[in-house]
C-alpha cells in the first residue's frame, strides 16, 4: 500500500494541526473543512477502510470521539454536528486510511461551504433474509 | 427526555430486525433504508448525541463497527460504505437515541433512493486560534 498523507501525517513526516493524540489515535483540523472546526479523527494502524481495523484501533477511536466531539462543539459554539466515515471511492473517499470526519453545523453557514446530505430512503424489503445473511456473516 | 421509538426497541417494548446484540450494543436494520442492507448500530446507554456518551459505550460501538462492516459487505456484496452519525436537527438527526448508520454503496444503485453528499469545502483560517480553542477545551 502506497504511503498516503495521512500516513505521512501520523510518522511526523509533514506536519498538521494537531488537537490530540493518545497511544492510538490522532486528531486534527481539515485542511479542507466543510465548516469552522471540522475535525479528523484518525488511527494510528494503517488500513484503508473501516472494515479492516482491529477492534481495539476502532475502540479506541470510539472512546475519544465523545471528549473530542464536545470540545469542538464547545470551541466553536454549534450545536449541531456530523460524524462521517467514508470508505471505498464509490462513497466519497480520497485518502485510503480510515478517518472520521467531525463536522460542526452552524445555522448561519454560507453557501459556499458545508456538507450537504440527500437522503432518499427506500423500504426495507427481504429482511428476514438480510438478517440472516448479515449475522451468519458475523 | 421522552421515551423514543430506538429506546423501545432496546426495552424489547417494539420488534427489530436485529443483527448484533451485546452488553452495551444493538445493532438492527433501518426500517427507511438508504440502500439495501442500511444497518444501525445504537448503545444501549440512554444519549441523544454522540457528546452525552460514556467513554465506554462509545468504545463499545467502535470495537464492534469493523466486525459489522465486514459482515454487512459480505452479505449484501457491496464494496463501498459510509458510516454516518448526525447530531442535532440541523445535522438530519430525527430520533435523539445516538445511532450510527452503516449504509452500503452500490454502482446500479437507483436515483429513488440512496444517500446523497455534497462536499463544498472552504479554506482553514484561525488554524492555530482553533487549535488552541480546541484543544483548551479537552
Amino acid at each position: 500500500m502506497a504511503v498516503n498523507i495521512f500516513q505521512r501525517i501520523i510518522s511526523g513526516e509533514i506536519p498538521c494541526h494537531r488537537v490530540y493524540e493518545d497511544e492510538h489515535v490522532l486528531a486534527f483540523l481539515d485542511i479542507g473543512p466543510l465548516s469552522r472546526g471540522h475535525t479528523l479523527v484518525v488511527p494510528k494502524e494503517p488500513g484503508a477502510t473501516m472494515d479492516q481495523l482491529s477492534d481495539e484501533s476502532a475502540a479506541a477511536i470510539g472512546r475519544v470521539l465523545p471528549r473530542l466531539c464536545r470540545a469542538v462543539m464547545k470551541a466553536t459554539g454549534a450545536t449541531a454536528y456530523n460524524v462521517l466515515q467514508n470508505n471505498g471511492a464509490e462513497a466519497g473517499q480520497a485518502v485510503f486510511h480510515v478517518h472520521v470526519h467531525i463536522i460542526p453545523r452552524y445555522a448561519n453557514r454560507t453557501a459556499q461551504m458545508g456538507l450537504g446530505m440527500i437522503w432518499r430512503p427506500g423500504e426495507l424489503k427481504d429482511a428476514e433474509e438480510l438478517v440472516k445473511q448479515i449475522s451468519d456473516a458475523l
